[in-house]
């Protein structure tokens, strides 16, 4: 089958090996993938990993092997990560499966991605993509889960003044997803064109030029992506705040933690989220992911595509297969 | 009077003018105090200070001006700080006056200190200290604050592997208090003199060099006050874990802080407490301050004093006034 592969490099392999499902598993046609930035980090290194990249994507079941006969035909997305399941493991005794220490993490970790013909996965990961959206809508429930993830995290109170620092992906998802639960959120960014993908659902939204630095949000979501980011966050933070760190970068210098004890600010690290709640919001047609879509490729045009994902200007970059 | 002044450099003034109550404000005898790191991080310019230091002491109120006479004669205790208690503060209107951005910290910011022979303070931020207890113990009231802070922003969960790191007073301090509220603590430090003083109290410790760095600690307190102290402490804290920054210190290095969005960590700046439920611990002898103790000096000899603060096996050098 076709395959976008990672193995020193990245590559288009058409004669990658068909998965055969295992016990518990289904065979998933695959339809529709998206670029993360993850993936892009993975073949620069990240991870050590090597195999089929790619965790975000929809999906037909095409086979189930062992297991409920019923997801057969039907059109599926899949949590990212699943755990052991062993009995004395803590963190799938607590269905945590992101944290277990043994997980198999799509694309990412022991387990190949899903950009290729076909992807083999256990049902009890899949869930079922209502009627209503869209292949181009359900492709973006992974990074629309971990801007959820927050909400898991975190009880925001409805007073709270909110910021989300950053209008890349992340930054747009974080905003929208905040906005959408009735929060009362500020996107900030460099992008004109980008925070009018936020304001045009609702969000209120400023260029960081205009945008006057105050010591006043309860949460701060620092989404930049950049070494400054952290402690451009820090000093918004107001005390005993909480400033959610969703980028991963290295802070590229000597960083003075002082403000997080003097203020008594809480940094919450967030990663990956739930489907069920984004599916939710997904389904009740709360976000339009839309326009974050910058161009759709061929599964054959594949190093294009990641190519195309570098650009300064690229949102989402999708991959049709 | 005597007083322990900073100003550009650090003296004993024998003729610093006695302070007078303002309404509302009682005038203090001091009998003790103590040197805590911040006073001598004062003395290298911290917060630009200038004024007469300290603010760990014990005192007798000896007038009161337009306030409540039944102070009068009363041995007290009084918290760091004091908000400006405007109707429209939010800090205030949570009693929360450590985060009111007019406060007034005792010996810090805009507020004489304690190092001399008399002070005033409004008397809604005193205590009377508990008969049973003596000087020598109250005087460690506001570290033991600091400790307790802690429990007022964090559940710990009684069955929650608890890590403190570092064996300096503060690390000691928090080793104590958490012990004393019965949870699962591990002291880990460097110096065998220091981690005896919480052994001898039920802490259970370890030599740095004895102890198997593990990633499960569900808290890990950072007390070491050293630049490799927060990422060190990153390294234990398990996944949903949080790190207690208690240090100010700068970390001296490029910071990665991917590890905390990896495994969502919470990182939780912790400062000032209430003296409320450290006076408790105190009352209820729960926690013996005297193996704290390196010295005591006359206020005459506050130079000495602020010398032997600096060396190395030091832990409180109190100061007879």
């Amino acid at each position: 089958m076709k395959a976008i592969v990672f193995d020193n490099e990245l590559k288009l392999d058409n004669n990658y090996a068909k998965p055969i499902p295992q016990k518990g598993e289904a065979l998933i046609r695959v339809t529709l993938a998206g670029i993360c930035n993850t993936d892009y980090e993975i073949t620069k290194g990240y991870m050590g990993y090597a195999g089929v990249l790619g965790h975000e994507f929809v999906g037909i079941v095409e086979e189930v092997n062992d297991t409920d006969k019923s997801w057969l035909g039907k059109r599926v997305v899949a949590e990212i990560s699943w755990g052991c399941d062993d009995p004395n493991c803590e963190w799938c005794a607590k269905k945590n499966y992101r944290h277990c220490p043994n997980r198999h993490t799509i694309g990412i970790w022991k387990k190949d991605g899903c950009m290729a013909e076909y992807i083999t996965l256990p049902t009890n990961i899949l869930f079922e993509v209502p009627e209503n959206v869209t292949d181009e809508q359900a492709v973006f429930v992974e990074p629309l889960a971990a801007a959820c993830e927050i909400l898991e995290q975190l009880h925001i109170e409805p007073t709270a003044k909110v910021l989300v620092l950053g209008d890349g992906k992340l930054g747009l998802t974080t905003a929208l997803t905040l906005n959408a639960h009735n929060l009362d959120v500020l996107l900030v960014g460099k992008h004109q064109n980008k925070l009018d993908i936020a304001k045009a659902q609702g969000v209120k939204t400023q260029l960081l030029n205009d945008f006057k630095p105050e010591k006043k949000y309860d949460v701060v979501v620092e989404a930049t992506g950049s070494a400054s980011g952290f402690e451009t966050s820090m000093s918004l933070t107001k005390p005993r705040g909480v400033l959610v760190l969703k980028s991963t970068v290295a802070t590229g210098k000597e960083l003075n933690l002082a403000p997080i004890v003097i203020d008594e600010i809480t940094v919450l690290g967030s990663r990956c989220g739930q489907f069920k709640p984004a599916l939710r919001l997904l389904e009740q047609n709360r976000i339009d992911f839309s326009p974050f879509i910058s161009k759709k490729y061929p599964i054959e045009k594949a190093l294009e595509a990641f190519e195309a994902n570098k650009l300064k200007d690229t949102l989402k970059i999708l991959i049709r297969i």
